[in-house]
């Protein structure tokens, strides 16, 4: 799934890395601003980023998709509104509250884009509102409008990283993919560290590109890229009311080919996909699993999801113990609850490079059991330690390698493939959401 | 769902009232044996505990049901053999190791059958085999096999207390519920602390009975039973390899009304369904959730295992923390998963007596804050404490009271009405799990 392997051993390793990823395709400007307020629900002090992606001239060529969760967020509801529009011009986001099912959420969304379009010279159906935060509290509108000014004067082009910045929640650190094509380039940020089974989840995507597709060529094209990558994709099997994907072309640079521009669109997600689930909440292992020979695609992604959401697996592998019996009880217990009965005599099962079930019997010893720990152990992220107020915080603020644990899966009833990415459940994932909000 | 209502405030008195609900019904013993062994897979030393539930003479009146996991252990494909057995005699259980998937696991487990039936004067298919623990590793057969005469000559008529104490695995404490019916009684001992959404879940539960009830109506009825306790139970959502409850009549006092007797042995079953949540792993919370107005009874069952199940939801309830976006989050990714759609415009929900949703948005104040805080707080089992290594033992051995969080939902299209009962998501579930079998 990535196209290339990074080792950092220090924070500022990684920031030079991202610089790298950073340079803003040809007609877009990016701008962010911060904003104290209170909220209404639980009145203590608290503060939320804006942040702003404009581009030079509105675009008829956007793409869009949105979370499937049946009680969507404002922004997702006026955001699927806007695919109707002729063209989009900017995004505007915020952090720290999602405005889902709050009192006049749309109304607030709405008046949010008119007043954001009329700083930049657009139509109010020209901006799409993005949120991400707690769920079910109000927007502080009066704030965000007094807040719009000098969001705008911030505009500049050059580099996305403030964007990648200003968009965060709980991730530990900005997460930015880039490609070159051409002349041209794609160029992605994204959001989200927990409720990420994307369906989407609060996972926020933003795409820019200055290579010229059409609208009817990239909307078809996102669906496809997001269903192997955002939506192959689970931290603990929430989804969020938020989701959103947006891909923008300015359409400056001429396009050779649009499979050469899906499969480096497919590249970019895929490995931004990972990036969300490396600095997922908690996160200390990320579990890659391939499952082969299904009979179809859905079936075998399905079989993955099943295992990088089982909570007990994903606590053996937190503990770097190859308790390869809640692999197969995970295997065991999605094909007892399916409808479709599957055989499961030929099933193969490995974890790295180490075979633990063939002909419906485990083959396991002493010595594969070494190897095993050793092999989660070197993709373990960081080892957990407590703070004095029994608090597990994480210890890193970047991701320190890009290794997985690697499970697979071959069915031996088909010849389809798909893979899944997913990660273990620690202690800080419990101390981030059990404490988090509060 | 639960019958009484206890407060305990010391384990003596928790003890006391177990030693209440202990009493053998007529006509069965039971007794247990401790052995040493190593396992084969990770040579260090391991301790196992043998359970032999005895009938005094064998009986055609028994039932059972059993996981439907997909890889079901060696004793759940042996226990699906014995329910063609004219009579059962005895059930032998062992703890530790789960003899699932294990080679030749299917051959040992008959011949410890073969065995104890010998020592016992029964035919081999009158003994049905149970085993609780590790996934993967093969039964110490050897040692088994000496330990059974030990195991024959501790049967005791009296209390089922020391079969309740055998069978436990991370259980904290014995789990009994018993009902007296006329002269008789059904008396229900269960484990079960992780792996545990039944369908079933490694919960082992046996119920005895002297009440005289006939195959033919024991079995539909267990089934029945089955469906509203122990498949209404979720602690992790995942579905262990080994399940098993066996019901066994002695036959010994009459039934005036297989109804009543219906509806005590429900009441015996949601009571220990509850028990065993109560008792999950790192349980600190059991969380109620009652959907009603629904157009049948398994999509009801369907929106309350989906909130049980929610990570994000399920650590806002142990963190004490109102985060009531969860709930409904956890909803709409039901509902915006599911193949059916449903119109969700009437729905309201509450927690404990505070409404929290209704009409599509939410209803929420600084007071209802304040309130469901407290509410949260009420019903905590225990408060989280880490030891010095940052490892989370629970604070308890026995239950201290017997409240729960209480999650109510209105659908609003239909009129069926379901409970579910689950629990939050700690550390303590993940310190157990994540180095539990190390």
């Amino acid at each position: 799934m990535s196209s290339s392997s990074h080792l950092f051993s220090k924070i500022t390793e990684h920031r030079e890395w991202l610089a790298t990823q950073a340079a803003l395709p040809d007609g877009f400007r990016v701008g962010t601003s911060r904003l104290d307020f209170v909220p209404a629900e639980a009145p203590k002090p608290a503060q939320m980023t804006l942040t702003l992606i404009a581009c030079n001239k509105p675009t008829p060529d956007f793409a869009a998709v949105f979370t499937r969760n049946a009680f969507p967020g404002a922004p997702v509801i006026v955001g699927r509104r806007r695919l109707d529009s002729a063209c989009l011009g900017a995004i505007l986001v915020n952090n720290k509250i999602s405005n889902v099912c709050a009192p006049g959420g749309v109304e607030t969304s709405e008046r949010l884009c008119a007043s954001a379009a009329a700083l930049l010279g657009l139509a109010p159906d020209q901006v799409l509102p993005s949120s991400t935060g707690v769920i079910g509290w109000c927007l502080p509108e009066a704030d965000m409008l007094a807040a719009l000014p000098l969001l705008v004067a911030s505009l500049r082009q050059g580099s996305i990283l403030p964007a990648a910045e200003g968009i965060v929640t709980t991730d530990l650190y900005p997460k930015i993919r880039r490609v070159t094509l051409g002349s041209g380039s794609i160029v992605a940020i994204g959001k989200g560290a927990g409720m990420i089974e994307p369906n989407l989840a609060t996972m926020l995507v933003y795409i820019l590109t200055d290579i010229a597709v059409p609208r009817h060529v990239l909307r078809p094209m996102l669906v496809r890229v997001v269903e192997t990558s955002f939506n192959s994709i689970s931290i603990d099997s929430d989804t969020s009311t938020s989701d959103t994907v947006v891909l923008l072309s300015s359409g400056q640079k001429p396009c050779s080919s649009y499979d050469v521009f899906e499969e480096a669109l497919s590249c970019v997600c895929q490995d931004l996909a990972e990036d969300i689930v490396r600095n997922g909440e908690g996160v200390h292992h990320v579990i890659r699993v391939t499952v082969s020979d299904a009979p179809d695609v859905a079936t075998a992604r399905a079989f993955g999801k099943a295992i990088v959401n089982a909570p007990l697996f994903k606590c053996a592998v937190a503990g770097n113990d190859p308790n390869v019996g809640r692999l197969i009880q995970a295997i065991g217990k999605h094909v007892g609850s399916s409808t479709t009965g599957y055989d499961l005599s030929r099933l193969r099962a490995s974890i790295g490079s180490t075979e633990i079930f063939a002909s419906g019997t485990f083959c396991l010893d002493p010595s594969k059991e070494a190897a095993l720990t050793a092999y989660l152990r070197s993709a373990e992220l960081y080892a957990s330690e407590p703070d004095a107020n029994g608090f597990f915080a994480p210890l890193v603020q970047y991701p320190p390698h890009e290794r997985c644990v690697e499970v697979t899966l071959s069915l031996g009833i088909g010849s389809a493939t798909a893979t899944v990415v997913g990660a273990d459940l620690t202690h800080e994932y419990i101390s981030e959401n059990a404490d988090y909000r509060s």
